[in-house]
């Protein structure tokens, strides 16, 4: 039995098709977020983008992302924190009953406000799987990044940070924008030089004026203040975490991402350990196979 | 001996004729912000704009605000703090001696990051002339707004904070703008609201996410959730002050954003009182009679 394992988010998607065990056959991507899917269209483009996988006999998918919101292909209501794969697959909605399947995403509530994920639920679930973590903290560095933590491997409750979008707001639309080039490489010492500002809980919207001033008064070049801005946004989110117990914290996304969590967590005496895109895979052949144990 | 007063901002800029006790004979505004003025064509745009009053035997003009800037008509270097009207008297720039001066903003340094105003320098030390109030905080709001701390007439410091530029990003050009009406009124009841979520110490990057999940939850209209994100920003600037031994803090600005800090305040057990345009004009006055006493 074969899994064609998708993540389809709002601007891209990728799948895989994974055999029995789990290990990936092949992979594919394509610029097809759900944005770009017109009414009705979701059914005509998977058979474009999968058709020849779903034809080995046999074979069945899963579909995390944004392809289970009202915008996508079905929707697919939230599972309440807390929640295991056990839960999730509890809320797996069917397209084509047997045979073609959407995973929910998870919600949770702190004092009356919702936060919602779609698509790290199962990237974390197959980080717990991968790691034999199933206690402590996991990142999802990102646009809306999520700070998840995990009890017997189910999620007990989590947070999303807008710092991926603050970033690319402040980097190309405020008046930051003038002085900060946003295309620099990492520097690691500007990175850390905004983290250690961050802890001065005078807050984000005074700290990131000091992007300014420090260009103004040319004290840092264009390239490293975008290191700086950086390293102030992700030291904000670190800024409101208790790590100290945490033990090791899980870093799950893309390696130019993990990197800087990695480093700043380090500079506050907290271990780190990273994956990558292989977690998604993993986490949806997890929910496969409690879905058909 | 009149005074022709002018606050010269980056997008517009304001004058006031006044006479020797500081009474305005006459204002006048045009959207010609320093940014609008071609290089060099700063002195034949002012004749063109206060010419006539400049005739007026023995008139004298002062100028605040971006025109001392480097994008501006001559450059006035920042003032360092503290600095009261002495100081700032001191370092006053000549355009044309004993007829037009520029007069320089403020600077100041925290743990290695520079801080600067231009032309909020002038408007408190007005409110200071106006209140009588020569000990405390003053706060002028603003697309970046200034947090000051006075002591004896002094400006003893201050603090810069990005709160109506994030609001302007944030509701046009995040997530958030999908489902903010960003042009609805004041609801004091949203607004409040966010000024206590604020206080949760999980910080703007999380708690912006709240104006997103409270709209896909439908908890919150759009026209409310302007509010709130707008009350989730004071509340944010109002977290990292301590201002229980302040007193009364004197707000200085459009009444439109001086109401709303004042209600934060209010929320807090905070008193406040407010003054608007009449400030710069006080200010310049109070300088002019600084320099020729």
């Amino acid at each position: 039995m074969n899994l064609v394992a998708i993540d389809w988010g709002t601007s891209s998607l990728r799948g895989a098709l994974l055999d029995a065990n789990g290990r990936v056959i092949d992979e594919r991507s394509a610029p097809r977020g759900i944005l770009s899917v017109p009414a009705g269209g979701f059914a005509s483009l998977f058979d474009e983008l999968f058709g020849d996988w779903m034809q080995l006999a046999g074979t069945r998918c899963l579909i995390s992302g944004m392809a289970g919101s009202k915008q996508g292909w079905i929707e697919a209501p939230y599972c309440p924190c807390p929640a295991g794969l056990a839960q999730v697959a509890a809320q797996v909605i069917a397209i084509e009953p047997g045979r073609i399947a959407l995973v929910p995403g998870l919600s949770d509530e702190h004092d009356g406000v919702p936060d919602v994920m779609r698509g790290e639920e199962i990237q974390l679930f197959g980080a717990v799987a991968l790691t034999g973590i199933r206690n402590g903290v996991f990142v999802l560095p990102g646009t809306h990044n999520k700070w998840v933590r995990v009890a017997d491997g189910r999620v007990t409750g989590f947070r999303t940070f807008m710092t991926g979008e603050f970033y690319a707001l402040l980097s190309t639309h405020s008046i930051l924008s003038r002085t900060i080039d946003a295309s620099a490489p990492l520097d690691e010492a500007a990175f850390l030089q905004g983290v250690t500002q961050s802890a001065n809980n005078e807050g984000l919207l005074h700290n990131a004026f000091g992007a300014r001033t420090l260009a103004l008064f040319e004290r840092m070049s264009a390239a490293d203040l975008s290191s700086y801005l950086s390293g102030l946004l992700i030291g904000e989110e670190l800024r409101t975490q208790s790590l100290r117990a945490a033990g090791e914290v899980v870093l799950i996304g893309a390696p130019a991402l993990t990197q800087r969590y990695a480093l700043a967590l380090h500079a506050g005496g907290v271990a780190s350990r990273a994956l990558g895109a292989e977690a998604t895979w993993a986490g949806l052949h997890a929910l496969y196979r409690t879905l058909t144990p």
